[in-house]
């Protein structure tokens, strides 16, 4: 990843608002980030009401003091233009800047993500003051990133995104016939004459709400209106980005990310971005595969180049409904983590704890008491006196992996907009489902698009894969021909780039490839499911049932679905493609048949696990030219245990690690280097 | 019913949309339309805006097309006026087509049930369509009828819709000071000085959501507004069948019902339609009960006379949770029990698979794979060939039924208004409880509303007959004292027609003849009941209990209640009334009561099952005046048995039956002819 | 209290509405009333519309004919203003009186609690109502209160009640800096320039709703809104008030109240109010001492004072989900329970069902049957002979608790307001445990707020006392250090009355009192928890899990927490603090623990059970200078008894009761007089 080419280790420190604090606390500020070895600090970003009074002032000497303070302290910067919230007074001026939400109703000030993306005084006032910033502060060395706006998301359905919203509709599509035809409007007696007719897809028009997901009538529009708004604020970051490299045209220009979100197809966006940054915040009941997920999806959407943790709390989050503590040794493990899996930074939210409004009981390195003596800033400071001692050893490594999952926003809406067959049909869900397998085996894994390139991979599985972008299967086709192994499954392959069905027979474009046709498509509610047999055990077959017909491909099951009747079609198919092979899994079935179907995959495909280990011991892989680094990391309550093939050094502690069996204890984290 | 007198046998096909594909899959249609026996198609359902791009063309080219194929082709058509959905250019033209939801939100073009009742441009352009394709089409011989509209439904309440409400009471009531009285406006100091005072009763003023129900303030204001709503819509539906009817002055016209559908009083529309059509789309977790309900209610509506069954999914619908596919036979066995309950044809919707938009996973006769090489199309080609056979023996015939179960819209509506006594008071299921149980008995079954006519019944049951229209207890009355059995329970004779209590006791006007008096009713959340015993044996006694006073009846039940302080008051009574007996059961107990309880009933009656069957058999009858048709239905999942008490001959097959007892297969189906 | 002084016994009887009904039932009314003992009548609560026809008419003849028919009857009567719902024709000439609601939507008319409190049109009209209705019925002697309004309640998001809010921001604050630190702006940058930038918050501002509670962004502005929107209210009242004083000097001003009601803060509500007076609506499955703490919290909020039992049901309520009968005796029984808690009236909501409108089915005194052989009716008028031979000889008589328990609208609002750590925090109900525990034991309690007097108690215990305004930790300080006993626990200590932290570490201001720090808090979901052990018994620690350090106090329980990382530190603390205790529990327990440790605290403060009973038996008592009554309640199924330990006189049967063990039966009450 690009950092300001400064940078020497990992940046360790995080959001810093001092702007909310007398300056009295400052001093206390600088003391305390000494001690716990903090380097880098976010600042300015919500400070625009504060920066800007009124159209035409300007006011930086309060942020001037700040950044000489920390500056003078030697720490290093990552300045955010602070749109993410606009002044009180421009929206009681300038009313196209507030938001009409879902249900069509005009809001006043007040909370974040309350920007429209097509509001004129927006597009005006914002990359105004990312470029006075920049030149404001243009010279200033130890600037290692430009942080535009802050976790952009949300939508507007004003006039104006109509308007942007039609416009966009021509750029694509050029005519309203050709618009018809991609939304299928003679459903329902749609047909649109002119683009004014169009309006935005909500609840006052194509949308409803119920069963906890948005329907439509016509997912053509539903889709498009993602895509617009997506790129809508895609434009957001855009303007200020160009902004502020016109002034300092070498500028590291990032925003911070938020994982899976689903409205932001955050693929197109990393294009857009210098380097890619994110704020993790897993729930406490997510499984550590899924934060993995996260990690690499956020490596993934940059092709695999390394990313910023912006963001993560140092103790507890206030906005789940249960706010659980971090426990003991965890802030040090995920910060681990994230680097295993691609982080080139430790950064936290926040600071200093806020003492009013709606994160005050968000976690600190300073909590309200002010002090250093607590649990939260011990652990703090012994993780920053762990990195200056790492120093840039995890830098500029990058994650080679064999297998990929391909995982595509378009999809994601795609599926979750489809009326039927299952409600309960969760993409991401889906996904994550062979991933989490995956990586309990301790597999690399790289999440990759439908524009990416698949060169390379070993094995590459798509769950899921309703809509087959055009050339997409072009890509898969060549794929497997050269040898690949491809994995697919149930309600894959319906719909092109529109979501109108590819007639002739499911799976549409990747018939020949998997070998099969599917006739018809069973639906299960949740306490209700088929059975299959596979190696001679049985397993569920849940959620959907395709009732499939081979052309070609083989039954690799035992007898088909062992009821119904539809009993003795068959659920996992083989085909052989050129000197490839392409699997197909007809239903959602459990964690148990996925362990054993990827193993005979993976033995197939001759991958091994990165080490072998003890249960709840995750390990993964970053490399250069000159060695490879093993992650290791105990999310147990126990401690467990790994074998290290060959001899290496564990960073942390600089000890040489002779081939053999080591114990790792609960929490812990070894980073260990192996030379090529 | 009333088909064009051309029509020789079952209509058989259904919807058929090939606007929506290109011209060269046109042929493959006509093809596979014969290879499946398909000889009717209904037409131009959603096609208005492609009929008319503005105020003033209309184009009929497209449509002659394909009223061309179909008709060379042999087919014969029933022909939509396509208002079932407005054009985006009329809603982005002339707003006032759009409607205000109950929240009181403008909607903009989007969905379908989508016109305001009231708007002056709808007013003005839909009957004008209906003209437009009447004059067109007037000579054209293979229609069978004209079908207004589509599935009308939902509410509007805009300002245009509130002006209509005023004008409505107007009318209704004649002055202010009747309608302050009709509504109880002393209560909360509601009096109205001035119709324009009136607002549309909704979230803005006198209703709200909670309990997954809506609730009212004003409940006579609420009703009123409710029947005002069926009008308006019956309104829309009569200027276009005013419209072709000037034109074509013998067609046969009619809407698409939903059996069903709370908003719309189908009662008072079928007396505008020539003959009823309505949309069979069960869940495939509602017991066929349920569905033979709906048919009743859909032939009783129109009092007794054949119905036509207008759309039914092939497969499976794509709308519901989990939409199952329907198992092989089930496509058979579920359109004969529509003919078995009073249908003149087997419809479908649709004909082709759409490829975009919200139905593109409901299934279809052709599939999204383009030929008839699917089970689905098997079982419809199959079906297709039996109706051949079959011809027109089963049309003309009518069902004569001794039992009469009442079912009244305004009584739906005004218990589930109704604050207290209990939110689990649910009308529908209710009446369907005495239904279900009689229907397993293989009893048939007329459904019968507040004005219809009860001579000729043994029995009449009318469950929670909370509201007695004015004329119905004198008919009730009437019916009971020449030697009738009626049937009633908690929570009726409460109030007359505006949902104002009839002082001096309950069951108001339902007294006399019940011979109680209610003096309270104890109301019990899911978990707990009471219980009570009848024929010593303990059923239970939940939802609601009355304490009743007897005033002439005698207690049927062993000794009352069971438990609580109103033990010993009696459950179950019996009055003699004139020739008859009026029965009253004081609480909702369980199907063995009902069961046991109806089993007294009609032995009381002299009344027995039209054949004697095993489990799961379903048997109904139609007859005409030279014969009786006996229809039994195997609705399990295996082979089961029915007697035969007389010769007959069985339609599908030609084999003559001799008295005896016979197997039917799972799923399978029986038509016998009995001469009389 | 203050009942006009003419007052000689308990007023029985309760609202009446003949202007809903005929004339001919008015005699019928009168001679029900005499049968039944009733002696006062609430009149004119919804009569606004009748009596005001246009802006300039009044028309008082009808009121005139009910107030001369009950007088003549020798009744007493509370007369109502009725601007409990404003005329439809006045919100249709007048849209400014109707609400914004949350969502900000305007409403149209319909309803009640429908008329802003900051209308133009309300303030003219509304307060001239009250002023003609003094001066046309000023020399009426029969009047024993004025009842102003009814049930205010609700909240209204209009311009003109957002012009109001930054009028009464700037009235407290002075300046836009002061909102801007009170509010802590900077965060999000939501810094304001100018008064007019301010919005009210709700669902298109600064609220959200999910998880079943409204969300706030920034808990200042929302908590100001809701002390802002409590007063324009109580300006609503104010006004009224003030015309009737104006005209009539000595009335007894009042408006019934609604128990722990959220809105609006009845503590500030009572220092207006001549006497409280309140609407008892307990659901049936309630328990018994939830009621009890409404009366208390209703005699609370004026220091003590007696009340008035304004409304209650007679039989059922009608918007339960669920209406059950009030069992037999239950009508006696809670309407004794009210006088035990300090009632000095036994009123009813209503004297006659009516017929129509959403309250047909909310139980009255003389049924829809119209006559009085009904079980109710005889049950109140058992009790109306009672209570004439009760007279005045529990009026006047005050309750000496001994414990009081904190509440406080600010405290309720800001816990529930506030983003973490738990959803499942809820303040009334921490506080109903505590107080539960107490009543169960038959301790008399006090509610107290944070402006009252602490002298004179042995105990005050303030369950989750998150927000400690401004002198109130002053006032525990003292109260501890003259030898008080004072409790608190977890999330209690640390905001002051703006929500913003107070720094330095919790419990903030209470933690030189408590001896403590608490350094972080663990949270679990419902089916999670911690353990701790305390006289050698395990007890669950649910919810929240303080982790505390001593500074001065000890641990009370056994050994810490049992598990997790910070097993071991202490759970209940105590510290000795002046001459007094303050004790902490860490944690949110179970009812065994508390039932425990409050005998212990009871035991260290040497208070005993007014009376040693059985089970289910309620004690309270209320004395004077010569001597104290003892009401005795059985809310149980079953006989009980209770320990008399000297001689006293049971007032309802006028025996004289020797010290001794009593029986008492299921449901009945004894009331006993013991002299000083």
């Amino acid at each position: 990843m690009r950092w300001d080419n400064q940078v020497k280790k990992l940046p360790y420190g995080g959001d810093y608002n001092p702007e909310q604090w007398p300056e009295e606390i400052w001093d206390e500020d600088m003391a305390l980030f000494a001690k716990a070895g903090i380097d880098t600090v976010t600042l300015n970003v919500f400070s625009w009401a504060a920066i800007q009074p009124s159209e035409t002032e300007y006011d930086f000497s309060k942020l001037d003091k700040i950044v000489n303070l920390v500056t003078e302290h030697g720490m290093q910067i990552i300045l955010a233009t602070s749109t993410g919230a606009h002044p009180a007074w421009m929206a009681h001026r300038y009313p196209d800047i507030l938001r009409v939400d879902y249900a069509g109703r005009k809001h006043k000030f007040g909370g974040r993500h309350n920007s429209c993306p097509n509001s004129p005084t927006y597009h005006k006032y914002a990359p105004l003051l990312a470029e006075k910033l920049a030149e404001h502060y243009k010279d200033q060395k130890n600037i290692i990133a430009f942080h535009i706006s802050n976790e952009y998301g949300g939508d507007c359905y004003c006039e104006n995104c109509e308007k942007g919203f039609r416009k966009w509709l021509k750029e694509k599509y050029g005519s309203i016939e050709a618009v018809n035809k991609a939304w299928n409007t003679t459903f329902w007696g749609h047909t649109f004459y002119d683009f004014e007719e169009i309006v935005a897809p909500n609840l006052l028009s194509e949308e409803g709400e119920w069963g906890g997901r948005c329907h439509t009538m016509f997912q053509g529009i539903s889709l498009d209106y993602r895509r617009y708004m997506s790129d809508a604020m895609l434009d957001m970051y855009k303007m200020e980005r160009d902004a502020i490299r016109k002034i300092v045209p070498k500028a590291a220009i990032t925003t911070n990310l938020m994982g899976f979100y689903k409205p932001l197809d955050y693929r197109k966006w990393a294009k857009e971005m210098d380097f890619v940054s994110w704020d993790n915040y897993p729930s406490p009941t997510d499984p550590v595969e899924i934060t993995a997920m996260c990690h690499d999806l956020m490596r993934g959407i940059k092709d695999g180049e390394s990313f910023a943790l912006m963001e993560q709390t140092p103790s507890v989050t206030n906005w789940l409904p249960y706010n659980a503590l971090k426990r003991p040794g965890v802030l040090r493990l995920w910060s681990y983590q994230a680097v295993a899996h691609g982080a080139d930074s430790v950064l936290f939210f926040q600071m200093r704890r806020s003492i009013g409004a709606c994160e005050k009981y968000h976690g600190a390195i300073i909590d309200h008491c002010g002090h250093g003596d607590t649990r939260v800033f011990r652990e703090a400071s012994a993780l920053g006196e762990e990195l200056k001692k790492l120093g840039d050893a995890t830098m500029t490594m990058e994650t080679k992996a064999k297998v990929a999952v391909l995982f595509d926003w378009n999809n994601w809406w795609a599926t979750e907009y489809s009326a039927g067959p299952s409600q309960d049909l969760n993409y991401r869900e889906q996904v994550s489902k062979y991933y989490a397998s995956l990586r309990k085996k301790n597999i690399d894994v790289d999440i990759v698009f439908p524009d990416s390139d698949l060169t390379g991979y070993q094995v590459v599985i798509a769950p899921v894969l309703y809509m087959v972008e055009t050339g997409l299967d072009e890509r898969i086709r060549a794929f497997v021909e050269k040898g690949g192994i491809f994995i697919t499954g149930f309600f894959s392959g319906y719909v092109q780039e529109n979501d109108l069905v590819v007639t002739g027979g499911y799976p549409g474009k990747l018939r020949d490839i998997l070998g099969i046709w599917v006739e018809e498509t069973d639906a299960f509610p949740q306490d209700a499911c088929n059975h299959f047999s596979y190696h001679g055990k049985v397993y569920p077959a849940k959620l959907l049932c395709d009732l499939i017909h081979l052309e070609g491909a083989v039954a690799l099951d035992d007898k088909g679905y062992l009821e119904d009747f539809y009993q003795g079609m068959p659920v996992v198919t083989k085909n052989e493609f050129g000197q490839g092979k392409a699997y197909y899994v007809a239903t959602d079935s459990d964690e148990a048949f996925r362990d054993v179907f990827l193993e005979d995959i993976l033995a197939e495909a001759g991958i091994r696990p990165l080490l072998e280990t003890s249960k709840e011991i995750e390990v993964t892989s970053r490399e250069n030219e000159t060695g490879i680094l093993y992650y290791v990391l105990n999310h147990g309550e126990k401690a467990g245990n790994f074998d290290l093939p060959v001899e290496g050094e564990e960073l942390l502690t600089g000890e040489t690690l002779t081939a053999g069996k080591y114990q790792i204890e609960a929490k812990d984290v070894k980073v260990i280097r192996v030379l090529k």
